[in-house]
């Protein structure tokens, strides 16, 4: 293993899109990265009056850093990005509801005549010895202590065909799947669409629920570690995802059935490569033990992943065994790897 | 408590819609019920050899028993239905591909110009003392040892707006949910629309995955008891379900957005009822705290469940703990009430 | 050609469903029949200040005219519904925003947490001599005189399954397809599902926009003339409308997507059939001098329409040339026939 | 006006996306130019060997000739460009199914377990003083004359945000509408997201069906005169047209009732801001009055237009005439400017 590298962006530095930046560093398969990332709020939401409409400014959203060079990444090949660890870098988280965005409001894709919901902000108190996020109620005295969880709901690399795409968006490229699945000790399975990968992370969560329902969640800057390793002549068609337990596939798309659609027929045809069996024997073996995370309902893509424990899955071994190998990263010092 | 009753139907007993019939028993609001419920192919299918659209005639799938009148029950009312044991009533489940029919293949009402997938029939070994199913390949020698989930996909009342309702289709009478959580243990919330609820039940799975990709669990025929309490003037807009551990709200639309819309908006509205938390306070909870389990993505409508934890509503009980109260009803003997 | 037979239905005589109901008349195939139907609101709407919620109840809402029964009408066969005349029964149409109806709304189907649209209600003049429908809005002094296009919003048969659907509801049946191509002039053939098919009608328009976004087009009674034909041995999956230019298949379902493929699949094989061409050349020759005309996207399906210009099919002639049969049927005295 | 320019790219100088790219020419506001756009094949296809998955590779398909720069266009005002003529080049025009495209087959973003549909070319003889395009079946002997109705399916400029998009998609920036309503003789209005918009145009059309429901129309190069003028601090947030009859307001999204919704509400708005009504009365106008000419049902993003009828707009003026001065541009000798 490579000495661990580390980029902590300056604020010029972060990135708004998939594609279309030059790198702000060079990595080599196999090397370990640490860096920060911004909230999605570019942290200028830290008090219950900063109301996310008037405080940020469109498109500087959803910031990123990165994109990262990944030497030998070339069309065709897989990028591994394994989250070594995920660490709270304030103590305190942000939410609110946004103007028409979100999945219980019109949107500016699902247009009404309505008026937007009222724009408020939620604090979270996060205590990462205690692993734990407590939400408080805005207009009564109620609190609820949540695990902690931190994740990451944007990560990806350059998307194909010239295209340059918003941090917002999710889609075969990675980018803003805002799962819960992207803790630390998953990996997540990216494929390459131009030289280098060019990887971006950050819009980093406390936690979420499935669906992320009112459109943002317990949003916080990170300091992330991550491995990264080159599957040379591998093509990942969607984004897949492997913890200790499971593989996962995402499909982002609208309507929400075409992603679920998608990750069901790319866990299905993941199976049959790693069991020889026939697509409708693993469609079948899918369809009564597979489950169904969602990712989010709100982003211009949903997100939906497809799940199969790997006890279902005899001896196959994924991408030849980098998750295995990855896992054993020793995490930093005081790092939130998913293991307390 | 009164004394179980028990009714076991006569194939020509057996029901294929939600209201338009004649009830086959009357039950009182606190009854305990044990019947039997044939699988959604009526028992036709016992090989493979079985071609579910040779043996099988439309409109006669997915047989229900019932209605089952339960007396006091006026519209405006809910409907506890509490699951205390389902078992299997064959050591054998089946399930199969069936033309035009689930989510990766096209359909009626997602008509594309491509012939049909292959039709082919799978054989499921039950065994209840194990508490396993297992998978075989039909093209391969590859078996996978699942865990038995004996649950029920069909459950529903009359519809409203004196509508009849095939039961191939789910939809705020219930009906054909298709979701896991059905098991023993829960309790189901049906609001009721025609004096007498006219309970109907059936589709029983030995298990199936999260959206039932394939269109069709591991069916199987099963001996069931339930447990049925009537909730006066309390009105439930569509199906909800009390676990020990969590509350769940149902919904059943196309696309699936709409199906998670309703289920999240219920959760939120039930949320803010329990709690008494403003709407937007009881929005921001359960974006933060709820999961989304999905039920069917392959049946004329498809479910979503939104799902919160009963740990973080604080003291707040659903319906005057009827569940609480109907848990605590013993199991009959080889029940399966999924404590073991 | 059968003497004429009149049905004017009392109040108590309106149906609220297809299926379910004992036939008001019978009729043979040939028969010519005048019936009146109500407005959707059932009459109850004269003023601005009649606000649909408050002096309507659910479910007795759009009401129609029928059963009718039609002797010979058998599963299997296809029923061809021609409409002589449609005429505006009141000299004021009435239309209306109705709380969470239409497509710029959250709706039941598609909620969210945003209070409804201002209920408000519009009234037209219908000036059957001149041909035309003036709107006048609510809070200008704006006037726009648009063309009298009087249809009928729902026509259908009994649905298939045992099943009895809302006069809401558009699906394979027919009921509620809210397209103004049902119009004088135009032959709807439907498939019968049950014995006497059971044919109602109703939703009278004075005229409609393509989509129907606000949920309520111009709506007034109307006198009625249609002629009915059964066309044995003949199946139809879904409703069929032929107009002396064009044929065109009508398709519902949610997403929209699904109603447009539905629709077009439909008009695909119907050309195939009626041409000999194979599967793809069909295709093809839709897909280039095809129009896809919109019914409803505010039902609970939306209703698309596949339009092929019968010039494009040369000599081909469908259901035997039913419609031409029928089109020689004088209009009544002071008829409206499309014809003007 | 100044004296018209002509651009004719050369092959190297075709462009694949919207945005990215430097500008190829500048144009002054009220210029005039004329320029040849190649085929969405890149001209690859002319025989029906040419199967176009073997003679294209992915992302070469769908050229644009641009980006033109426009002077003084900046972000907030609105792009006019005006179709003078549009004159196929070649007297072939070539269509074809393509594996896994089109809306009649499973795809990429609606995958199934189905293969794709057989891959076939179609040759249309095309007539530009007969204005016919002629059909020919290719596995029977059976032709179709067809009307002539040259129009562009992709217009566009450079997204908002930083984005660059593939010329395959369609969105608020224009791109591949697939709307036969591009036709000469209409305006489309776009709003401008960059310094000098960088306007993109290509994927001629000899015809098509609304829906382009095969996924592919009569795909023809192009001679094409246009006029451009830019409107200054005019926000246009999506796509719209005019034509000498018609206002047209273009939404993308899918599902495709998102398009429809996105379609009607900008109508609904524009028409409440050119007449002055308040947003329900002029919501309930276009309700009445108001059709929906379907775009394309196969593109990433689907397209729906709202379309009003001038005449019911009183003296309204949209854009302040620039419909109708650009109308009174000379067409270039030869030219097919819609008014033969």
């Amino acid at each position: 293993m490579a000495a661990p590298i580390t980029h902590i962006p300056a604020k010029d530095d972060l990135a708004y899109t998939f594609g279309g930046r030059l790198p702000v560093a060079h990595l080599q398969s196999g090397d370990v990265l640490t860096t920060y990332t911004e909230d999605c709020f570019g942290g200028a939401v830290s008090t219950v009056d900063d109301l996310p409409s008037r405080v940020c400014q469109m498109p500087y959203l959803n910031p990123v850093s990165g994109p990262f060079f990944i030497e030998d990444a070339e069309p065709g090949d897989t990028l591994a990005v394994h989250f070594v660890s995920i660490v709270p870098a304030r103590p305190v988280g942000v939410s609110s509801t946004f103007p028409h965005f979100g999945a219980l409001t019109s949107t500016s894709q699902t247009p009404t005549l309505q008026p937007p919901l009222e724009e408020r902000v939620w604090l979270y108190d996060i205590d990462t010895c205690a692993g734990t996020v407590t939400y408080r109620a805005r207009n009564a005295d109620y609190r609820v202590v949540l695990p902690l969880d931190p994740m990451h709901g944007t990560v990806g690399v350059a998307p194909a065909g010239f295209e340059v795409r918003s941090t917002i968006v999710p889609d075969s490229h990675g980018g803003n799947l805002d799962t819960p699945e992207l803790r630390a000790g998953a990996t997540l399975y990216l494929g390459v669409n131009v030289h280098g990968a060019m990887l971006c992370l950050g819009d980093g969560h406390a936690r979420q629920g499935q669906g992320e329902v009112s459109g943002v969640a317990v949003e916080v800057a990170m300091n992330t570690t991550i491995a990264v390793e080159v599957i040379k002549g591998v093509v990942t068609p969607w984004p897949r995802i492997e913890s200790d337990d499971a593989l996962m596939s995402v499909g982002c798309a609208r309507p929400l059935e075409d992603a679920f659609r998608i990750s069901q027929h790319d866990l299905v045809t993941w199976t049959a490569s790693l069991t020889g069996l026939d697509m409708l024997d693993a469609y079948q073996l899918v369809a009564q033990a597979g489950t169904a995370p969602v990712g989010n309902v709100c982003d211009p893509n949903y997100t939906m992943l497809a799940r199969l424990d790997k006890q279902y899955l005899g001896a196959a071994v994924a991408y030849t065994a980098v998750h295995e190998r990855l896992r054993q990263i020793p995490p930093p010092p005081r790092a939130w790897n998913g293991r307390r």
